[in-house]
């Protein structure tokens, strides 16, 4: 475990808890002595014979120390490695290694530091990992076992589409909230009253800006080119709204907000599975690109994967890729597999 | 009662609850009975000896119902109306009547119409008051009294003060929640996984716009001048923070943030009060505009007004107009109103 910060520290008490030797450091020796103190850490320092290393550190420092891991000659030949960085193609694409699988808990809390670490972090919480066609199935399945151990709900994604969509449903929502309470902030200069009359609505709106601003300098730099197209997509929905509010269009108003309302009473509950899960089994050798191609058939298909594993044979590089899908989708998905050359079975999950 | 919706049929459940006969009906007949059916209403139609209206109807029918009850000669000479629509500058001002002071109960619920009627709706919510230079002491003391007998905790406005502020913390948020979802509903139809991926600040973010449009298209007529200009300072906001983001600008991101997480961290807790509270009591005679003059005073120096009453003497038309601001406060407000020709004084409340 290198970084022993909110999330590197939670991950440690996680694994820790689940019967795992954690050895590992911060950068900052005072945060290495209080995750030893926390018990993140069950001893200070490296440790060459390390099946897996995660990497917690500010996303600019991650591909250096991950390529300093799976360069040394002295660590085993299957170490795999993960990061737990929000934006993922720089990071990936910088280190570009088969047994480097990157990685995204999408698990928050309004801590910061060690003292916000929690073992329980993860538990429902999504884990987005972000395969790419060089992946190691070996490695890829390695991380997902672990990460899913957890407690947490594994999601294959390519890294460019985990930004772009990050952007959508989470950077581009926090920047948004920060700018309403700045601008209600301002307003409450000229008129105390103001934030008296902010409700339940406005609370909610704005909650996420209170986080600590600490990690968003990198995650605006590094995802940049998403949250600067989506944010421009706002811009010209919201200029559009306003056009409609000045031009008095009660249709048009209503007709946006109806079709918000709709998708928002929609929303699925998070961790909701649908009532009847398909497994499609596609046997597949252990060669490069097969997952991040299924995965990416997948996502074209607009079908979720609830669930993905790779069961190995016990001899050979043969395995079986498992994908777990909504009943409604199984029968699609199976015979765009086939279509790709590939064998595949359904079956439902008891 | 006039109007048996949600708000009305609340209203009126609230005051029978309190010991109130509320007579009144709904322009819809089956609104009507499903009223009676509640307990909303213990007998349908009017009460030409009724002490107060609330008048729960659409906004744009507003003006023409109240009017027709304060000029109804057939009735109490002392008759005062109040409203419960969302936007009150134009309703003021198209009745103007010293016997009419708008209201805006800042309650909501999920649910729409009489089903959704909750007697306990108003316990612990706003409810902002509208007086205008013109408004009676008695007809604003007697309007205060019964929705504060409601459990509402008062706030008094001018009307074009409520319009603009509201447009901030409630109609624009409102606004790029319905946005924001629908952006995000719009990518999930390339990228199913898209909605999976939105956590709980994307979910607190849009949660209001699951409420029904159904009074949206009224809100943003009414009060489209204010909602209009808080939009365009909004995109103005939004294209900064893009222009930072696209230029790297890390020291903008994290100043910008870092205000946001400090305001947001500091917003008062819903019902929150100082420590200390101050009544500031000031005689007046009930001559026309003594309660607008001293909301503005106190508006215009930051003040947040706690509690506002007027105390009658037994006889005559002098009385007390009491005040309760923070301690911090108290001083700068007596000496404000002192200033204006009034004579002033500050107890503590025990």
């Amino acid at each position: 475990m290198i970084g022993t910060g909110l999330i590197g520290g939670s991950v440690g008490l996680a694994l820790a808890a689940r019967g795992w030797e954690v050895r590992g450091y911060d950068t900052d020796p005072a945060r290495s002595e209080a995750a030893l103190e926390r018990g993140v850490l069950s001893e200070l320092g490296d440790d060459r014979d390390a099946e897996i290393a995660f990497v917690a550190t500010p996303s600019s420092s991650v591909p250096a120390v991950v390529r300093a891991l799976l360069d040394d000659p002295a660590r085993r030949p299957d170490l795999v490695v993960s990061d737990v960085s929000s934006v993922k193609a720089a990071v990936v694409g910088a280190i570009g290694h088969p047994r480097f699988v990157g990685g995204h808990p999408m698990a928050g809390s309004e801590q910061v530091g060690i003292d916000g670490a929690d073992p329980d972090l993860f538990t429902g919480a999504l884990w987005v990992l972000t395969p790419t066609p060089g992946t190691d199935l070996g490695a890829f399945s390695k991380v997902r076992g672990v990460v899913s151990s957890l407690g947490a709900d594994v999601v294959a994604l390519g890294p460019t589409d985990h930004d772009r969509l990050v952007a959508v449903v989470s950077h581009v929502p926090h920047l948004v909230a920060a700018t309403l309470m700045n601008a209600a902030a301002d307003g409450a200069e000229q008129d105390a009253v103001l934030l008296r009359l902010a409700a339940g609505g406005f609370r909610d709106m704005t909650r996420v800006a209170a986080g600590h601003p600490g990690i968003w300098p990198d995650v605006c730099a590094d995802n940049a080119e998403a949250i600067t197209s989506s944010l421009d997509r706002l811009i010209e929905d919201l200029a559009e709204m306003r056009d409609r509010v000045r031009m008095a269009d009660r249709q048009g108003v209503f007709d946006v907000l109806e079709r918000a309302s709709r998708a928002r009473r929609h929303l699925p509950a998070r961790g909701a599975r649908p009532e009847q899960l398909i497994e499609v089994r596609v046997p597949v050798s252990d060669r490069e690109g097969v997952l991040a191609e299924l995965t990416t058939v997948a996502g074209d298909l607009g079908i979720n994967i609830y669930d993905i594993e790779i069961a190995h044979s016990a001899e050979g590089p043969r395995g079986v890729l498992l994908l777990v899908v909504d009943a409604d989708d199984a029968g699609k998905l199976r015979d765009a597999v086939v279509t790709r050359g590939y064998h595949a079975t359904a079956q439902a999950l008891s």
